[in-house]
């Protein structure tokens, strides 16, 4: 019997911010459920574009052009090879979408990469 | 100035059921929202699995080897090459995610294919 996948039973499994858990994979993609919290780095992703959806809370990703602030309900696709730096001053729980070969911190690897893991 | 996609809000912009619009592209793949209402066809994409996560009320996907029934929150990935007809008596809205090449009646064209539309 297949099982639906809940996100908010999925984000309730585990607490600390930016290590993200694959709850499904689409072919070659992931969808990946994050806590977030204060500032990650600034990275980008020089080979994908990288799709993120608000579940609870909000979230703030800054560009160089201009910032984008999603709530519930609300994603936004950042174009491959866009820096960009996620901020979560109160912090939320997202879903973010993109190739499982995908690296968190992308072309900025430092004390926040995190490995693949899956839920 | 980045403007982030709402979900809802691109959903109450129309009405017919199981007609998709595509709201944002990640890479290949669309990101589309649907309503859903009634039973879909049986129907199978040989090329690619098809991710189903309902925004509101409730979809019952049937499949050979089982049901799984969808709420708000939850999601499912169909199998590339698993028949599967969408069913949803009391209506949903959802999202749709899979390559932007992929039509919604998969194998089994007839009077619901839709063709692709971006909102």
């Amino acid at each position: 019997m297949a099982a639906p996948i809940d996100l908010a039973a999925a984000l309730a499994t585990f607490h600390e911010p930016w290590q993200p858990r694959t709850v499904a994979v689409l072919n070659e993609y992931d969808v990946r459920v994050v806590k977030t919290l204060g500032e990650f780095a600034w990275h980008s992703h020089p080979d994908t574009d990288e799709l993120f959806l608000v579940v609870r809370g909000s979230l703030t990703i800054r560009m160089e052009a201009g910032d984008v602030t999603l709530g519930p309900g609300q994603l936004y696709v950042v174009p491959r090879g866009v820096r960009h730096q996620p901020v979560s001053s109160e912090g939320a729980e997202i879903v973010l979408i993109e190739p499982s070969v995908t690296v968190n911190t992308g072309d900025s690897p430092g004390e926040l990469t995190a490995a693949r893991r899956v839920l």
